[in-house]
């Protein structure tokens, strides 16, 4: 698989020692995403996002993205999804993928402007986003006691270490991976983003009709931020364990909805933020 | 220094026992920026972004965002920069912050949109954004032969761990740093989002009217994505070092703008993807 990945010749040097030598690196493109949707004067097309991402599973990302970003609701909700235009760079790459959604869907693009644009008065908070959740109808997690292993969970930083392909080239990409409750690596995804590797990994749950995830959790290979833990919860995840630090704002919201938030997991150890009943501590 | 963290109460699980410590986490609080510009009618007031960010430099943020995303050009383009409204959330912070604009400076919203909006024809590729960056009057560095010594850029890993405070704490959060041909770190700026360090650190130099930074270089802890080539270039930093990977992207970038682009530099090791000659290699 090299699509993820392609090679460049650079230095390397090395106590002192200067070598030429082929190098791999992750690949970064944008993608842009244009959404065509039912008007009461037929349909609109436009694009509505761009984000620097790897090529390969376009499909999930687009998918993935319309959905934690609550643009679309379920599967039903597209029509299609396919990439349009020519090859845009030398590479091959294509970089433009149109999404056509179903009449019934009431198109709010409002929601994406969240991110640039604002009217909220003069006090933002945190708050803001957890109201919008509770708005949106996510229910807070039950309590589902020893529902993950200890042992299970140890072992997946390392089956998802094996199954990154590309990091293993590059060490250039963040990895996204569902395990269920015996540790098997259901999906992986990869990309120069975080949020697009779980954007991946959601829109091919969605497509393939998998959500909510309510029996599995999902590991991420960086931090855990509070855009993470949304996702996680929009796609129904009751656990998200990251390989390293969670963000103030990333364990009031998993504990706003009961969560199990874990970071740090390596080796034998873990820290548990949210929700340590799900792992039976 | 608490600011960039605080305390919570977590369990951590180590070799299979369970202990109940004090933890300290990075804090993510979000940022809306707010514009006041001139106007034919008189002055605007509008929001353009929210960013989640850890608090404390916030004026250098703001400032260093516009600055980054050429929505101003220089110092005096600010007659003004000052949080606004009540604190917002239990911890303090205060998470509005306004920036107003002088009279000659020629807002241009359209600039903010790239992110999330766009009217680009049907084959977008990275290739705009670099023409974007020569129509704006960047342009490629001078080749400076050995301006960086080998030994000052393997000093700086080292240096920017020992100030990283809040890191040190939590694991948390990101760091970019500048540094000058002895290899001194002349400014250090930290937060959970790898592109708001640098923004703050692009600001705190703008504001001390210290750009463009050609006598030094920038490290950042993580990689090295298009974007955070994009920020160096438009700051006037012909030398980019990371921690980590760099993306395709990236090293096209770096090698258009004759910029030095390193990645992996730890202990005696580094990778060279653009402009060796201004390492001497």
């Amino acid at each position: 698989m090299t699509q993820g990945s392609h090679a460049i010749d650079i230095r390397r040097r090395e106590s002192g020692a200067t070598s030429g030598v082929e190098d791999r690196v992750a690949v970064e493109e944008p993608l842009e995403i244009r959404l065509g949707y039912a008007t009461p004067d037929g349909r609109a097309h436009r694009a509505i996002s761009i984000t620097m991402r790897t090529p390969g599973n376009d499909r999930e990302l687009a998918a993935g993205f319309l959905f934690t970003e609550s643009i679309i609701g379920r599967a039903d909700d597209i029509l299609s999804i396919d990439h349009c235009g020519p090859a845009a760079t030398a590479g091959g790459y294509r970089n433009v993928i149109r999404v056509e959604l179903a009449a019934h869907v009431d198109v709010d693009l409002g929601r994406l402007q969240r991110h640039f644009y604002t009217t909220s008065s003069c006090g933002v908070c945190g708050k803001t986003s957890l109201d919008a959740l509770h708005a949106r109808g996510l229910n807070v997690f039950a309590a589902d006691p020893g529902r993950f292993g200890e042992a299970v969970l140890l072992s997946v930083p390392g089956r998802l270490r094996s199954g990154q392909a590309t990091f293993a080239q590059t060490g250039g990409l963040h990895a996204a991976a569902a395990f269920d409750a015996s540790g098997k690596l259901t999906i992986v995804m990869e990309d120069v983003g975080r949020h697009n590797a779980v954007d991946k990994l959601v829109g091919h749950l969605l497509l393939n009709r998998l959500l909510p995830a309510g029996d599995s959790g999902l590991m991420v290979s960086g931090r855990a931020s509070f855009e993470l833990v949304q996702k996680a919860l929009v796609a129904g995840f009751p656990l998200l364990a990251a390989v390293s630090a969670p963000s103030s704002l990333a364990v009031s919201l998993a504990r706003e909805f009961n969560m199990t938030l874990v970071g740090f997991l390596r080796d034998d150890t873990f820290n548990v933020y949210a929700g340590a009943g799900r792992l039976g501590l």
